[in-house]
């Protein structure tokens, strides 16, 4: 038998994420042992039942004890308290980890409570779903989607590398680039985009109240596309806007000029600019499916789903 | 055998919404006679080579000729052109109707072409994919989606009836409106929708090219899910903000004042304000998902499609 990448990998958080990692690793025997430590003892029963871990605790102290590969999967705003705790039991040579959305603030979160015997390469799998906690989690979430890895200048590249073949055997391809980096371009292909589905699911719910419930009814003109996204965890979302401001505003910034350049040509009637904003538009979406990161199914195959439910009942 | 719903039934425009009322009338047996008519004698080529319809003609007031009911489909600041030609074609008691985005402009182009013997009766069916052209359409697209009626006042019941009974008979469920109303609800459920989702695939489109392409590549972090109604028809959506300018205007107004509030929240730290509204917005898609006018399936249920894809090939 060949040795699994990991002899024990520790999962601190049991949610979307943390369980889809730890179902990735035992499908794909990637770690002796795997280790699932959360805070909440009946989200502890659920991961038991659900059987993804060989070992389950509430304490991720325990959990981190004696791993080769520490990862934190809690929202980027319990990324320092819960590094506190971990720091201290890491052992030598061992290599601390996390998924969170931003990568700056948990840079600067995290380095502190490293020991200078253990290794920090955080990360950020860009894949997801609106769902949460350890129900949510699937195997095959991160297949042909994108992990960056954000090492800090001068990070022991086997370490890097370790990380890198981790998310690989989970089916992921792997980039890295600078913490500063990531978070300005995830500001504008992930942040700006929640915040603004987010806000016009808002701007619909403070409407009269009869008119609320005609955007509920005639959603499927458009609206209801938003209403995916903002329908995510509002802790995680708080913790992204508070932890990448900068980048965020200064992406909100150019929407927000963009937009009133079309506001003016609507109120003016300027149809040709309108055309070839809408023309050049199209364009970006061919390139994502092209590169696999998107369905090229009518309405992200919503019929199909449907159809296939219809069936089956 | 019963009657059809109709006996000749003329439908002018052989895209989306026009193939599919087609084939949605030739599945359901709902007309004795299907006429279609495109001005473009290669999609009349196609129309016919597609099967759907029992005439195809490149003259709009040929179809016209005779029919009972006769249904603009092309793009609303195409209407005015269309019913000048089909006006006069109309037979006593002949009722003209159109699919348009937008109901007041279509109201004003086409009642002048309307003779004192036929019924005016607007309608919009809320139902649409990303895609154009007659190979786009299928008979179930408007199954269990909403279509709305907008009749001037004083209009002949019995015509209204009728229109209304097309519509269902295709799967749909009607709602009767004025023009007015229509245009304001539809300006937040959809028009506005698509102008942000347009507006973000711009932005992004103008950054730095590196940059660009890695929107591209991290796309899964909720940026892709813009592009699919940005990919939508550049002259369907230049002629819908031309033709409702004042209640797309009111209602992004809206939408700005709403996304300052939530950049202030960010610039100064406010994680209370910004729980407070991710939390708000989840009950919107729960009653979206309930009306039957969503999937609850995660990610659109993209995963499952693609999953279905893999395992036929
Ligand atoms: N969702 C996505 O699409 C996505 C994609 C990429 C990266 N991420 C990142 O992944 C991380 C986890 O997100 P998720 O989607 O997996 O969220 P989730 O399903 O809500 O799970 C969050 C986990 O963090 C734990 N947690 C929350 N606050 C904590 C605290 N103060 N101390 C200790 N543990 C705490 C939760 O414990 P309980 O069981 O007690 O609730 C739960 O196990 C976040 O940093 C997020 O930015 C998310
Ligand atoms: N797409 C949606 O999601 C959706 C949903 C509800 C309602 N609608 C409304 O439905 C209508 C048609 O949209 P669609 O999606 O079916 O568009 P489409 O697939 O692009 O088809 C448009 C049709 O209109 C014809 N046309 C365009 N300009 C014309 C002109 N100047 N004179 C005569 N015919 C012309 C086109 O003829 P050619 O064959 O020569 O191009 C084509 O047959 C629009 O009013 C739109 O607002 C669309």
């Amino acid at each position: 038998m060949t040795r699994p990448l990991v002899d024990r990998l520790a999962i601190v958080g049991a949610g979307l994420i943390g369980s889809s990692i730890a179902r990735a690793a035992r499908e794909n025997h990637l770690a002796g042992t795997i280790v699932v430590a959360d805070r909440d003892p009946s989200v502890c029963g659920r991961v038991r039942a659900l059987g993804f871990a060989d070992d389950v605790t509430q304490s991720a102290r325990e959990a981190a004890e004696g791993a080769d590969i520490v990862i934190l999967c809690v929202p980027v705003g319990a990324t320092e308290a819960v590094a506190a705790e971990v720091g201290p039991a890491l052992k030598p040579g061992a290599i601390i980890s996390d998924v969170g959305s931003v990568k700056g603030a948990v840079l600067a979160a995290l380095a502190p409570h490293v020991p200078a015997h253990a290794f920090l390469v955080p990360a950020h799998p860009v894949a997801g779903t609106e769902f949460s906690g350890p129900d949510a989690g699937f195997a095959t979430l991160f297949e042909n989607r994108w992990c960056i890895v954000t090492p800090p200048e001068g990070t022991d590249p086997a370490a890097v590398e370790r990380i890198r073949m981790l998310w690989r055997a989970m089916g992921a391809n792997v980039e890295v680039m600078s913490a500063e980096h990531h978070d300005l371009v995830l500001a504008i292909t992930s942040h700006v985009p929640h915040l603004i589905a987010y806000n016009i699911v808002g701007t619909a719910a403070h409407l009269e109240e009869t008119l609320t419930s005609e955007v509920i009814k005639f959603s499927a003109g458009g609206f209801r596309d938003f209403t995916r996204i903002a329908a995510s965890d509002p802790t995680m979302w708080r913790d992204v806007f508070l932890t990448n401001r900068e980048a965020v505003l200064e992406m909100l910034g150019r929407f927000t000029e963009d937009l009133s350049a079309l506001q003016r040509a609507i109120r003016y009637g300027d149809g040709d600019a309108l055309f070839d904003h809408f023309t050049r538009t199209r364009a970006i979406r061919r390139s994502i499916i092209e590169q696999g990161q998107e369905t090229p199914a009518p309405d992200f195959g919503r019929r199909a789903v449907e159809k296939q439910k219809h069936e089956e009942s």
